[in-house]
């Protein structure tokens, strides 16, 4: 019996559809997963690829049936998995063989496995692989990154199993754990991307009251222009879809709390790390670290639920100024509270936020006149937003507040700080973020599931 | 001779000022320097209080001076460092004394530094201490955290030194590191705040044509207002202040690359991690780091220097909305470039941006139209705004964009990506960015000295 031509550890789903994608290609492959039955599954399922896929059942028979230099893909969990896989792999292998670590890892663990096993003279590979399920099967967009030479000697076999349109959809990415500090951005423009269709698709459905069938069209005129994107082109699709169960369109009926899995945070601290900011993204991941909380949205839009509509006055001009720095100040010492509050629940650290506030009165860089009026407030509630003093003052400074960013927009004078404090209260105060759309968009090229307004459960459909 | 009542190791000026401080509320105070000159030196300086100041040259003769149990306050620079004076404190300390760490560090250090001492009966309490040089000698605002006991100890001692107004600024903050946790955001609400009065201030001086007598007499008035506050305060002085070299308002002269020590950034990563948002500290970040990068925006302020005032037209809002989608998602894809371009900078990883754009091209989620066309432009130039492609893209896009945010504010529906997006542009095409006026801020309250427009060099003010 000949060699296998690579060998791939985790048949998660990604997992098994490389594994399938490479036997289509005519490569054989060496499967092998920590419990056997999905490996054996795994067979029994795909008995038109059984020549090309050999299971095993420990590293050690993996090993064994690979052509040297061995090149073995490792698709299980990013974090400890890895290096487990990574360990009980060494004692088996020789001089110049390649590991790819074909997970979601974190680029600086990359980095580190990279070094450990250039003093052993193992070529590891990091390698960013994206497109979903459908992708890893049919071919996705792989990112890998390491030694240039080690790329060069997998890059032959990736071109055959990677998306080919215009032409194979894998490059060297650079040394280290650059495969996947790219594939990490990758996300983070994605995270971006999906919110900036959520916040058009809010403005479609409240500000002009369109339906999905007409924004579906609007979106697919935009699909023949310039901004044709594959994000895009699900988004259509999902606001088509009707639910089986009761005829309703199916976008309608799922909850707005969209989650993540880590790359979109990760993407952001490292713009903190390397100084470069990445303000949409930041955006994005904040869009949904509100929508999943959304009993105390629920709260706060009893209370800040009126629509305004702001113009900018010819008079007054200083006060409303004045008026959209307090709803600022609020609205930032409401997010540090906030953050403060939660890292004391999370550690069990049981910080008293009056005590908190107490202590900046005198003596600190932050004191002011307001600290006052929070301690009293915060003996209400301690989320700012909910108590009487604050919700009354930013009630009648929010219109101020937006004034003021029109002035800013119209002038071209940039006002980070503040136009983050007008949307954090604007997302804490709606009961429908458009983060429903976001979690149909994870559904569909994920799989990520997601949750219906109108039934109990967690739901995966089948958009295509 | 009596023994002392406190231990401070580390005498740079911070150190100094609340060794002087506690020296004047009657507590003698043992101190001690790595380099002994530092020691001599206050001793010196302070005949006045020398029956109160006891110089100690190493850690042990410190120690023995220390009444038991021992209470010594550590002010070093954050990190390893703390972690040595600790090491060298250990063989000389008994059971129950208590070590308190004063300085800007990590929280994460200091529950790791809580959980290891506590193993020894050695209590540690991490202290978050704002209010700058001048705090510290006449009254700082002082946050300590750990165990509720030991803080008990030594608050009435704490009591004594911190700032009075209306009552000592001194609380109980939490276990473990809640003590600078909350310094931390403390000094993440700064960030904002002296962001929020720069954004003010850029409005007044830029939309308003006022000069900054004009603006501190504005602010003046602001303070006899619930705003009022310490850094309103201090930016009235600033604002007031004319330069002794050159007769001209000192701030006018001020280079406008705005720095920071970590804090912030500590902030924004914490909030990733409890998954607590805080917008406003964020772009208070951004608009530094952005600030920092001048060359690049002279550079791109040649560009997009174009003032506009966009208004909601009543037709073609379709074309807007596209437009708008258009400028979101380049200036996504330019952030998301530009920190793999940093990263592999910094790395040394030779990232070629065409190849990652290429191998995004199919397969991948983001794969979308505009990845051809960044291709060719990213021959050019690694940054998409000082392409010839994107560049005209952009300016195209950024009235409709305006407009689309404008039609968002009126209508509350928030725009976080959309809105990120478009200040990431100002900024970034701004070559007089506010931030000279938080370096100004920054010198006041924290002696962090600033550049100047018109000659070479570090310069420091006496603001008062």
């Amino acid at each position: 019996m000949s060699l296998c031509d690579v060998g791939l550890i985790g048949l998660a789903v990604m997992g098994e559809n490389l594994a399938k994608n490479f036997a289509s290609n005519n490569f054989k492959v060496a499967v092998y997963n920590r419990t056997g039955e999905v490996t054996k599954k795994l067979i029994s399922k795909n008995s038109s690829l059984s020549h090309q896929l050999v299971p095993c059942f420990n590293l050690k028979e993996l090993v064994v049936q690979l052509k040297t230099p061995r090149k073995i893909i490792i698709m299980v969990k990013a974090g400890e998995a890895v290096d487990k896989v990574i360990d009980g792999l060494l004692p088996f292998l020789t001089i110049d063989d390649i590991i790819i670590d074909g997970g979601n890892s974190y680029y600086r663990d990359t980095n580190r496995r990279f070094k450990a096993l250039q003093g052993k003279s193992i070529h590891y590979i990091g390698m960013g692989v994206s497109g979903g399920e459908k992708g890893a099967l049919l071919g996705p967009s792989l990112m890998p990154g390491g030694s240039p030479s080690a790329v060069l000697q997998i890059l032959p076999m990736l071109q055959k199993v990677a998306a080919k349109k215009p032409s194979p959809c894998v490059y060297y990415m650079g040394a280290e754990g650059a495969g996947h500090f790219v594939k990490m951005v990758h996300n983070g423009i994605e995270y971006a991307e999906m919110q900036i269709i959520a916040e058009v698709y809010d403005l479609f459905r409240k500000v002009f009251n369109f339906d999905n069938e007409k924004i579906a069209s609007i979106f697919q005129d935009f699909q023949t222009s310039d901004l044709n994107s594959y994000l895009l082109g699900i988004t259509i699709n999902i606001l088509k879809r009707k639910d089986e169960l009761s005829g309703q369109y199916l976008v309608d009926l799922i909850v707005d709390e969209a989650q993540g899995k880590g790359t979109g945070k990760w993407t952001i601290m490292e713009s903190l790390e390397y100084g470069t900011p990445v303000p949409s993204i930041y955006g994005a991941y904040s869009a949904r670290s509100i929508s999943s909380q959304s009993n105390l949205r629920k709260q706060i839009s009893t209370i800040y639920n009126k629509k305004i509509a702001p113009k900018i006055p010819s008079e007054n001009l200083l006060d409303i100024l004045k008026d959209a720095m307090r709803a600022s100040k609020i609205l930032s010492y409401t997010q540090g509270l906030n953050l403060i509050e939660e890292a004391s629940r999370v550690n069990e650290w049981k910080t008293n936020l009056i005590d908190v506030i107490s202590s900046w009165r005198d003596g600190c860089i932050i004191r002011c006149a307001m600290l006052d009026q929070m301690i009293k407030a915060l003996s209400q509630n301690s989320n700012l937003l909910l108590t009487k003093e604050f919700s009354s003052k930013l009630k009648d400074s929010l219109i101020p507040l937006k004034q003021t960013l029109f002035l800013a927009l119209e002038s071209g004078v940039a006002t980070p700080a503040m136009s983050g404090a007008c949307w954090y209260l604007e997302y804490f105060s709606k009961t429908n973020m458009p983060t429903n759309l976001i979690q149909a968009q994870r559904d569909y090229f994920g799989a990520h599931t997601y949750r219906r307004t109108d039934r109990d459960g967690v739901f995966h459909t089948n958009w295509e």
